[in-house]
């Protein structure tokens, strides 16, 4: 059966350069999303959220546009994926205003991700705290049916859904003025850093995604193996740099790999971490080579970039304009 | 000196029919104010905040109009202060969210109204948490300088400027961004109820200011006294119908009602607690005899109130809009 009004909605945090992990975890999922939703995906650049850890007007400004240049050198089509920055659609927060008025304190109590935060010494703003409002809000906006989500993002859908709950019966008496959404599990791979932990900016072990050239084997080269000698047989299970190269490599290409690993020869030569450090930075390279042809000219012509946001921001405004006006006149504020 | 920039800000509840408490507790403050700073009054009608308690659209919608009403019935000058619905002007709701991010929780955890309304069983939803913040944002959209409080509303003076401080030093590295309100204590008499509880809605003990005639004169003989019998003396301290009518006498007024208290005579005639109640009940109706005509007036001439409310809502968004934009440039998100 046809989904004739399934909606993608997605938020892309504005934090500095983008790695492989967020690439294999998130990106490539949004741009497959595109393409399976042509004209139903929504992505804003979280802006609004960003304030609640960022407060530096011009490294916000900054990243924002960085990340927006990544999606779109990364093969975001505006044609089939509208791309806006969150703050272009201020009615994001009057609904959560309206939102904060159905939903009960206990509900944010028990959010995951302020609990984390807090925990980790992030001083406790009322924004971290609300959060989750804001993030309902965005996704109730535009009437979004599909939230592409990882398992760590799971409970904000399932706020979402119940702080639509609350406020069709709170003040629309149950009818459906707010659509629910549902989560969209995405099945993303683990991507193993520089260290083996999960790769992420806060531990420092990340590959950036346009690097190339000696920076980027420098970095390869980082990755921390065991000591197998050159020419020994090198394990198969548990090798990050084998893992990564995964990542790159359709079947049959992984079974080659494996067999280079298994023998610790390539075509009768010995091969060692160091090869395989080589080969995942030209891997790298040539599966990001287009992307980084296009985010130059990006970087070049600004004025494309800013054309791009403008009319995703019109059009995601005008989708959340409806609804605030649907949720305004069930309030009795009109 | 002069105040050349000195500019008032101050919330309206939309909540059912005014009685004298609101009349003598605020709103004759609030038409003082304007006098005194004319075309630097802000008046706006909480309807975002009605939304805490509020769950009924057409109440909602009736008791913003009937309020707006009742300020034009009793003089509010739209040439001289602002009158307007709180929600015409959704940048509030973008400023609450800017203040968040700078807020910390422990501020909103002091609130004495949330304590107050979560003691008194009110579910806690996140939109009475967050009230304050509102609150806040409603005072540093206008720039306002001066807010008319009592000493119950003087912590949300003090949370709005703790608030514009933060905001200031989080985001504008201490520029004045948001301009620090000052609370301007009012010195409003304490109006008693029928039963000599502070007149409130809460306490079913109030006396409506439209009423007139018959309505009128049996709620005031519904005023608890003591069980003196007519003719004899009266006592003056502590008597709530001497408390009620001093509101509506000059210092010569006052002296002479007193003198038939003391005699417990009139002209040479008894006078009992039914006099003195007739003669409250005569004063009233005497009082507002004018706002009666006009508030008929505007009932019969809706549109008179919207274009006032259109008007205001315009103005006022105005001067928001500035504020936000000096905001949003200051945080990034321009």
């Amino acid at each position: 059966m046809s989904e004739p009004t399934a909606r993608v909605l997605s938020g892309i945090q504005p934090t500095g350069d983008v790695h492989l992990g967020n690439y294999f975890g998130a990106i490539q999922n949004h741009l497959a999303l595109q393409d399976r939703y042509p004209g139903e995906c929504y992505y804003f650049v979280a802006d609004y959220h960003a304030l609640t850890t960022v407060h530096d007007a011009k490294a916000l400004r900054q990243s924002v546009r960085d990340i927006a240049i990544t999606y779109l050198a990364l093969g975001l089509d505006p044609a089939r994926a509208c791309l806006f920055r969150q703050s272009d659609v201020p009615e994001v927060t009057e609904l959560t205003w309206l939102l904060a008025c159905a939903t009960g304190r206990g509900l944010l109590e028990r959010a995951h991700a302020y609990k984390d935060k807090a925990a980790h010494g992030l001083p406790a703003s009322m924004g971290l705290f609300c959060y989750p409002i804001l993030m309902a809000a965005d996704i109730l906006a535009y009437d979004a049916s599909l939230v592409p989500v990882g398992q760590d993002q799971l409970q904000h859908v399932e706020m979402a859904q119940d702080m639509a709950t609350h406020f069709n019966e709170t003040f629309g008496a149950g009818a459906v003025v707010l659509r629910r959404p549902e989560p969209l599990m995405s099945k993303a791979p683990r991507v193993v850093g520089l260290d083996g932990e999960k790769m992420s900016k806060s531990y420092q072990n990340t590959i950036g995604l346009f690097l190339e050239g000696k920076a980027l084997r420098k970095l390869t080269s980082r990755i921390v193996t065991d000591s197998t000698p050159l020419g020994q047989p090198l394990p198969t299970e548990g090798d990050r740099v084998l893992a990564l190269l995964d990542l790159f490599l359709d079947e049959r290409g992984r079974e080659q790999v494996r067999g280079w690993y298994r023998t610790g020869a390539r075509d009768g030569q010995p091969f060692g971490y160091g090869h395989a450090k080589a080969l995942l930075a030209e891997h790298i390279e040539t599966h990001f080579a287009d992307a980084r042809a296009r985010r130059q000219h990006l970087i070049d012509h600004p004025e494309e970039v800013d054309r791009v946001l403008a009319e995703g921001g019109r059009t995601a405004r005008a989708r959340a304009i409806d609804t605030i006006e649907r949720c305004r006149s069930t309030c009795g504020l009109r």
